[in-house]
């Protein structure tokens, strides 16, 4: 791996790959909803997730911010679980908070000192940049899907997100936790770097715990990433 | 002044409002054009910049990155001046590595502890990205020309940079050196702030030396500028 040119820029998966959205999200529905299972409403909330994206990604819908679905989909969850919201747009901007994971930002600085690094997530520029200012992410810029108007596994999100940074796929890593973003970043022209996330969904987590494709970079946190590029 | 609300962001103009291009341009020409008056080559090299943008903004050229606009008027100006470039793209990205005048990271970093920070500014988001990673600048997000497709003063760049932070326009502030940037962003419903940058074109600078509309805040520079929102 070490003979690989360095890359000019790391794009990034953030639910889940940078941030810990489950337990970040279980911590503020319990200070809100103290009646329900925490871990159950967030997983539900977060089962909404793809749903809403696909219609979008299908063109059976325009696009709209992932703000906007998260609060259809916080709606939807709330009368499932039988709850009522005083405040459903306060609730909703727990995702601007969620918590990196430990190496996240030591990995990140670091990077940052060789690279372009900015998120490619499904995650509109403003929840991002939220994100970026209350958890200290020190992206360079940000990119995905509000960029090119659709979602991610969509191959327009990260041709637009390479785009914008004036280069070709091959001189940029997609980084992520999810085989599935990984084959389609390389599906259209980029590097690609695994990172593990094994609990991502918990201590029973079945999905993504291994690499399922020879992609490019094995690391087990963004501090070891950093050191191998 | 202290009876406003706290702005929820501010986007700052980049040349001359946060770097002192014509400095930093010159130093770079000296190095790489020793034969030319190098202040005399930045001034021309950036004396193009307007009327390339003013095409682009007529609609008598569809939108092109301002990389593209600085890579023409160089070669344009390089002629002028009888001379030969080696590596015109190398030059061209002096751009990315402009110097922050000495209040603007200090200034910046406490405005990023209340609000989002972002410029809003006719630079690509390329351009903006790796000029903030080489002086660090601590951006939340890269607003700005490319969002809107189309170059400032078109209203279009203001209120597409409001509408990617899912902000009112009066929730933002637009901070600049220029007056004529703070008037077009008034026109679109900014809140404005004034940073004088009065030698930004020289010793004999006899523009924007002072505020030429009642702007919301009138700051000496970026640290005052904290202080005050």
């Amino acid at each position: 791996m070490q003979k690989k040119p360095a890359p000019q820029a790391l794009i990034f998966d953030v639910f889940g790959t940078c941030v810990d959205w489950r337990r970040s999200i279980a911590q503020t529905v319990t200070e809100v909803l103290p009646e329900v299972d925490a871990f159950a409403f967030a997983d539900a909330w977060r089962g909404e997730y793809d749903p809403a994206m696909a219609r979008i990604r299908a063109g059976n819908r325009g696009y709209v911010a992932l703000d906007v679905l998260h609060l259809e989909n916080l709606l939807r969850v709330a009368e499932q679980f039988g709850v009522t919201l005083e405040d459903a747009e306060s609730l909703n901007s727990a995702w601007e908070r969620l918590m990196p994971w430990p190496d996240v930002l030591p990995g990140l600085e670091k990077m940052a000192e060789t690279a372009l690094i900015a998120p490619c997530s499904n995650g509109s520029i403003a929840l991002m940049a939220r994100m970026a200012r209350h958890v200290g992410l020190p992206w360079h810029a940000i990119l995905g899907a509000e960029l090119a108007q659709n979602y991610k596994p969509h191959p327009s999100v990260y041709l637009a997100s390479c785009a914008a940074l004036q280069l070709d796929p091959s001189e940029v890593v997609m980084v992520a936790a999810h085989n599935g973003d990984l084959h389609a970043a390389r599906g259209a022209g980029l590097a690609t770097a695994f990172v593990p996330r094994p609990v991502e969904h918990g201590p029973k987590q079945t999905t993504d715990l291994h690499a399922e494709g020879d992609w490019d970079y094995l690391a087990p946190d963004f501090v070891a990433l950093a050191e191998m590029l």
